[in-house]
């Protein structure tokens, strides 16, 4: 099942350097291994925004939500999730 | 080159209802047209709403601009555009 | 899996009152329908508004949308869905 | 008399993680015995969200701000409130 | 129990004088027979705006809902409902 | 002369407990004081919200300014004003 | 007493032109005589907007009111209101 | 001195088309006159909308409004402006 | 020309008292100042709020900009500019 | 490619002077370079706020991030990012 999930992160200013560098190494690591899995269908970069547009396709609501609060930047970040489905002009057989 | 495009569809409710089909399958027609030339990449129904989530790969600005000004349902449409862009954390080659 | 859509209906002014009390009658013949079937398991009207918070239990996303998409009163709703899931503090076995 | 409540938590982030950790565990504790007592009729998490949607089911107006007071997250949440009332469609007898 | 309900009234500018004034006749005269009743316990205009500020004294959520839908103006306004309850500073006895 | 008065109140979470009591106490010893010379006319709770609704009679607007600028809470409120004045179907003699 | 007033008007696109110019030409009648009277102290125009800022000097709310409810562009126009008062840092001595 | 003027264009849908069309063959032949006198110094649309994004170069704002007013498509407009300034890091001579 | 500008004030909570005096002193001294050499034509406060509304008279956006940017208290404001100019109806002379 | 870019730039107002001068010092002389190398086409100071509206000519979506991510302000800053393209009333020919 397909979920549209819109994450738009803000770091406090006064977090040290280091502590955000490790915060995103450990972000960049679990967000290529559920890309790989093919959880994290999409990630796009919002060109000018420290945020992305995402595509997930999960088993249900509640895999959605753990999937989302394993993130490392889940507390910094505003997100929107929209469900999806199968678009009737859709030429597409797997964009269910 | 990536877009996220939001379309709302607001048809008046006192248009014949033979016009709004006959509309709609022209709307279908090149929206099918337009995913298998890879222009309109990704096309999704937001659940509950007549709305569509979709990801266009086009040259620049003002394809896009001509691309959705050419669909029948656009006078119709609240359109919201986002340029996108490849995210560092992709694994994606052609997220570009 | 339970989704949280918003129905706020309006109506337009000019609408014949035959035509409206119908569409009303249909919509909840079709209300009750889905009540029993267990697809709509909570049905609450808004005190002070002709609007409705309702949970729906449907397999997926597209479940979600073909159902709502078959209301009479469709075309004149604004429709805000959240995906639910269990919490984690929640001491009901049965609302995944 | 049923209200459909909103609650989104924004902690603190330099708050101690312990603290944090009490915090939560005196809210799971006093949520479980609310929905034991039947007040707190339904809590679902917003799958995506550190917020959920509730149905309370309290006596009047005052009572339901007593028991959202009590929280321990309260200090922490933004909060909004539905009255709600039996849908004239509603197939449940205690939805009232 | 307490309701503050704020009515915006937007009648359609095709509405005929006569059709408007009948309405607002129906009205008034439902407005003060709850008034005289204590339901309807304050009606302020807000000024510069055809709205009002009202707060309702009634049983509880369905009784405030259907007092509001049994207004002639109901289908053209927007209406917004907050429950309230005592103020701990309160020195009034009965604003509870 | 009366004016509709929201105050929502936003205490920083590190205010010591001590100094947040001192200010409620002096809050609320004010405002008894206001409603007893009938300058506070009604002040309720928003249930479920650290906000309340009042209604303040004073002489004019500078009067209205001074008096909420004396709250000892107003640096840590947001406050909305809105004129009232005697709306054409009231009953009350002394709404004006 | 002064009042700040913003007032957009929005009439609709198939008024006829000669009764949008009666309407127009009854309203600058009005304004510029409460101008006269000193009631409508100052008219701006928002450049680029069929809109006006606007203070008027009236005894209290419910002249404000029964004021703008007389103008023949009322019931086409979104207005705001903001009570104001002398500002403590400014010259004027009739600014209050 | 430099204005920036967004106008979305909101044409009624049951305008005839031939009406439309010569809508905008005016507002296009004045637009191009004052783009060549200098006036409207930037004109550019946004992509997928069916609005666009200008610069005005005049005298003062009366000029601003006067310009605008012109414009055929005005009475169909959403308009905001943003008076500009040259800014400190801006390396043109004529930006002011 | 003359300028509409909203400022709303918002300082830090930890500011101490005698900074924020000796911060709100200099801004009166420059606002008196602006106002006897009529730049600042207007100078009102909001009923209620730590803001206000003003009207500034200057030969530019760029004199506007940098009178705005001199108030000591500028990097505590959300301001809101609109340009104005003589409305149609106004009776001022120097209202332009 | 044409990219219309507004900025808003909030400073934590507890960063010290020295630190915030050398951060803007050093966002100037960014700006200031990429102007001369026509990537940033327009640099205007949104009259009376901490905010500019920009122009920006780049080859695409992902050069736009890329150079707004580089700019040692943009931890600071609001963003909106508007796709531009060649208005079809344009009378200039390089405003594609």
């Amino acid at each position: 099942m397909l979920f549209h999930v819109t994450m738009t992160v803000r770091l406090p200013h006064d977090m040290p350097a280091a502590e955000a560098d490790a915060l995103k190494a450990r972000e960049k690591a679990l967000a290529q291994e559920l890309q790989r899995a093919g959880t994290w269908r999409h990630l796009w970069r919002v060109a000018g925004r420290y945020a992305n547009v995402s595509i997930f396709d999960v088993a249900d609501n509640a895999a959605l939500h753990d999937t989302l609060m394993k993130l490392p930047l889940f507390p910094y970040m505003d997100v929107e999730v929209q469900p999806l489905c199968r678009h009737p002009s859709s030429v597409h057989e797997d964009d269910r």
